[in-house]
């Protein structure tokens, strides 16, 4: 993966940085975010890290996750976005997935030369500068050859992060996405201090008792019709729990642990007959055309929709769209 | 990592082998052994693969894994083990291991040369040829230097076998002893045919459906004692789930997912007031201690014992036990 010229020739020529990753930030932008930071201050440059939404708790083992802004506390801090003449989005390439639609900034605000380094499909061509990889595992590999093409030496602080990022998007090297390069990459990053053990403690394994108790709840409500596993999540049961919907995301795929499971299904309540549903699949069966059919999207094996209905008829419709789709693999 | 010459000199010199894992064999056991058998059968010998256990299921995907007799079925084919001359103990290094306490066969039954091919610790010096790494990984890893040495080209059927041995004995690359090289060596094999994702649900995410019910079960029992978890699971709840003992094996571990869960252990119930313990630790609390002091033992971060008491004497006994050694951790 070779980075292009233009972004070698910005990233060298200019001072100081605006770096920018998307919304509900996760530990492949985050990551990929500060190790660049790192890179372009041992260059002697100045760099600024921004995020609308907070460090997630998972993410504040990241060395460095401290330096990250809200725009609350960038606002505090007496910076604005008109101050800066050169922004990198990473693990982004649009506007909208950095500040969200309701907000009021826009592309406009960002007067000057904006990167984009990411690994997303992307449907717009935002930005001066674009380096794009779909086929890339995550963006933290495309950061530790940007890092290496700087010629800046990877730091132990630089390989946690840039490790961390490679981790959450292979799921630890288990999705399809695990390239003979991901792993020499993961590799190097250990030989340079990442500690694939510490990191996936604190990535897969530090649940709160309120999370786990939500995690155990969630599984006595599975039902499981043919091949497709439907679980449930109440706003009683995070009340119970003391848990919140961000740490429930991950629990819709759990079912697909069993053999023959090749649908799960989690319906979230978001408030009465009113209910956020999760899709995961595999085995070729695609989800985002069930979550189309309810006005939602995503990709073929992770997709989603909302839906107002009462419990039962809402899963009920999503059984039989289901198998309207996919007669023959369910 | 270097094989020793006399190794070498051995397969190369030697026609005909009997390779042999250990008891309850595991996918590191089995990968490594089938390996070797494919390696040493493109340099023209023979093999005969053996355990006494038959491969167990989650192992079924491993090309070759027919090719393993049990103790009947070598009988039943006309096999002897005096019959042989040169013997290959693969990830296990004592006849101990490979016909348990009560066979009547012993080492004086292997009347020819001994190669031992192991990662574990070893207690004695059993065999004519030793290697033995205990800082490998995997004896999957070993066993891809070997190959390599032996100048045989690794091909995808070897390639599957040897990263799930690796996958199996570093838990996808999530403890301690993921090194660089145990990565890279990951790396090559994916390049050579093995596929992650593929292997991952193999090994991960095959669960029967009573499996998952079991674990439902387990996790409803858990109580929480400061830093300690602790579960159990009755021969009423393997009845109403139609699953064996040997499916709740891992679930020991996963209440660690929890941040501030430093010991978990599980009591299965073996008969009446009957039970085997379980145990998991880590931030340095040695529960092999703990089970000594029952008549068990294991390592620090994992042993056992049975204890004849009813279920809350059993329990408060274990407590009390935890607290004595190491009052201050929990």
């Amino acid at each position: 993966m070779v980075p292009p010229q233009t972004l070698l020739d910005f990233l060298r020529s200019r001072d100081k940085f605006l770096i920018l990753t998307h919304l509900s930030p996760d530990a492949d932008g985050l990551g990929a975010s500060i190790a660049l930071a790192f890179a372009l201050e041992t260059l002697g440059k100045k760099t600024v890290l921004l995020d609308k939404d907070p460090v997630p708790r998972h993410c504040s083992f990241l060395p460095g996750q401290h330096r990250f802004h809200t725009f609350e506390s960038f606002r505090a801090a007496g910076f604005a976005i008109q101050d800066f003449r050169n922004f990198v989005l990473v693990d982004c390439n649009s506007m909208h997935r950095v500040v969200g639609s309701r907000e009021t900034l826009s592309a406009r605000d960002f007067n000057g030369t904006v990167a984009v380094i990411d690994h997303h499909e992307t449907e717009r061509s935002f930005g001066d500068i674009r380096w794009i990889e779909p086929a890339a595992a995550a963006t933290g590999l495309m950061v530790y050859y940007l890092v290496k093409a700087l010629g800046v030496c990877i730091t132990g602080e630089m390989a946690v992060n840039l490790y961390t990022a490679v981790s959450l998007d292979t799921g630890n090297f288990r999705y399809e996405n695990t390239a003979p390069e991901v792993l020499r990459v993961a590799a190097d990053l250990v030989e340079m201090g990442a500690r694939p053990a510490v990191i996936y403690r604190e990535l897969y394994e530090s649940w709160s008792r309120g999370r786990f108790k939500l995690f155990v709840g969630v599984l006595e409500t599975l039902e499981i019709s043919d091949s497709v596993a439907i679980t449930l999540v109440t706003r009683k049961m995070f009340d119970e729990t003391g848990s919140s919907p961000e740490e429930v995301e991950t629990f819709v795929s759990f079912p697909r642990i069993m053999r023959d499971i090749k649908v799960s299904a989690l319906f979230r309540e978001l408030d009465d007959n009113y209910f956020k549903v999760s899709l995961r699949s595999r085995d070729g069966i695609d989800v985002a055309r069930v979550a189309e059919g309810f006005g939602g999207g995503g990709h073929k094996n992770a997709a989603g929709y909302t839906i107002r209905a009462d419990i039962d008829t809402a899963k009920a419709e999503f059984l039989a769209q289901l198998k309207l789709l996919a007669p023959s693999r369910t």
